[in-house]
């Protein structure tokens, strides 16, 4: 999907976030404000919308010197997860249907973002809310069937602390069939997406091939994207996109992919009829 | 108080959302954006957030070409106020504490508001809710002996449609004592504001004295605001100044004011120790 105008102020913001965390100079915060204003008038509107968020992430982290600003809290966030997992996996485990709890809790875990706002409220009553919840966008029975006769998934990760209710869902699928899977993970820091170093601290490693993707979007861009990623990408029999970012870059491709996210903001609640809050596993409509 | 650099995304927001609604023409929303951005690395700092919110509004006019685009949206607001002002007379008549229940209503009213989001919830409900509701922050003892001991108010307000809301509150207030009551208004359109228009076609202009106070601010800029306007401020026993624009404006003003304001943006919860959506009825500490 191309950009709105709407993520523009959006961007604006996020920069500050940003920026707050990554140094508590307020002259610094009002350099990247001013810098970020900077390249409004440039910015190319033909583009996804994680496209600009990757040049606005740069620019704070030009300006600041910290490249990896979200380092502390992606730390947190993996740990506090990892705490949770036994108690979600019982959860999973003494369900009627474990995947598609397993699918619910790995789209609760999509609430561990810090693009949308710096507090991303609690992921343990979100994780919780979600058990006895509906999906906004149900597409499962469609996810099992798919899922059934495929052997080669490839699962494109997006947050750390997310990352471990996405393992409990790759632990599932691999109790239905010894499937091949890879778990795709940014090359490089970007907000608080997960790359290979939260993959081996939360055992990701242990249960799926990893594999960073070449790019520092916050998102997957295909053309930024390594050989090797591409060659799973287009010989993967169905592809599991976590998250808005994986969404936006991946809504346009004709593949045989499953969308799972939690809706973070107004125009992607408009796109998909759902709204902000509402946990999503659509399938791509091909 | 100052503006925060929180205020400059939202401020690029709101421009935005100003030129939706003063046109439709899509190359202009950019146009506006843009020119918007572009100003953002010129702003002083050291002033209220409605100071810069009326260099923003200006812009937003220069480009679109149209010096009140909520002109619609502000006769509906009338309109809708008054067709329940007979509703809301009731409740307040058949009320234990009328004067109690007239303040929570012209606090509810300050809900119709454009500036912080194009749509601002139904004030219906709002205003129902607000008859069974505490204040979030509750000084209306204070209120009301300083009423008792005043002569004469000036009240300031804030926006169209919560005007109605506010004649409700200055008829109880006459209904107590004979007072000398000033109603100001904003001089020239800014977002919704109420202008002399809108307390003529709200009948305001029957139960207090209409001042137009000589600034297209969204706010009270003292330093904007003519003669006469100044001349009732600093004779004035107790001011009412109504909504978060007269807020941020005000709030280092050393006067007998007592601002009544629903919470819309998380500084202004921070500030106050509130929530957003809270009702506010707070005196200034001098």
């Amino acid at each position: 999907m191309k950009a709105y105008l709407d993520c523009i102020p959006c961007f604006l913001r996020q920069a500050l976030e940003a920026a707050r965390m990554a140094t508590d100079d307020e002259d610094t915060h009002l350099r990247v404000l001013n810098s970020v204003a900077g390249v409004i008038p440039k910015l190319p509107l033909n583009v996804t919308p994680p496209e600009i968020a990757q040049q606005v992430y740069r620019i704070v982290a030009d300006i600041t010197g910290n490249r990896d600003p979200c380092y502390e809290a992606k730390q947190q966030a993996n740990q506090l997860a990892l705490s949770l997992y036994p108690h979600f996996k019982d959860a999973i485990a003494s369900s009627d249907d474990p995947l598609l709890v397993a699918c619910k809790l790995a789209i609760a875990g999509n609430s561990i973002d810090l693009a949308p706002q710096s507090n991303y409220g609690d992921p343990v009553s979100i994780a919780e809310s979600a058990l006895v919840s509906p999906l906004g966008i149900d597409d499962y029975e469609e996810f099992k069937r798919s899922i059934e006769s495929s052997s080669r998934i490839l699962y494109l990760g997006d947050n750390a602390g997310e990352i471990v209710f996405d393992r409990m869902l790759i632990e599932e699928l691999q109790r239905i069939k010894d499937f091949e899977i890879h778990y795709v993970v940014r090359e490089k820091p970007i907000i608080n997406d997960a790359t290979l170093d939260d993959a081996i601290s939360t055992g990701m490693d242990k249960v799926a091939k990893i594999v960073p993707n070449g790019s520092d979007a916050p998102a997957t861009i295909l053309s930024q994207c390594s050989p090797q990623m591409l060659q799973l990408y287009h010989s993967a029999d169905i592809i599991i996109a976590k998250g808005q970012g994986n969404y936006e870059s991946l809504n346009d491709e004709a593949k045989n992919i499953f969308f799972l996210l939690r809706v973070k903001c107004p125009i992607i609640a408009r796109l998909l009829s759902t709204k902000v809050g509402d946990a999503v596993l659509k399938r791509q409509h091909i």
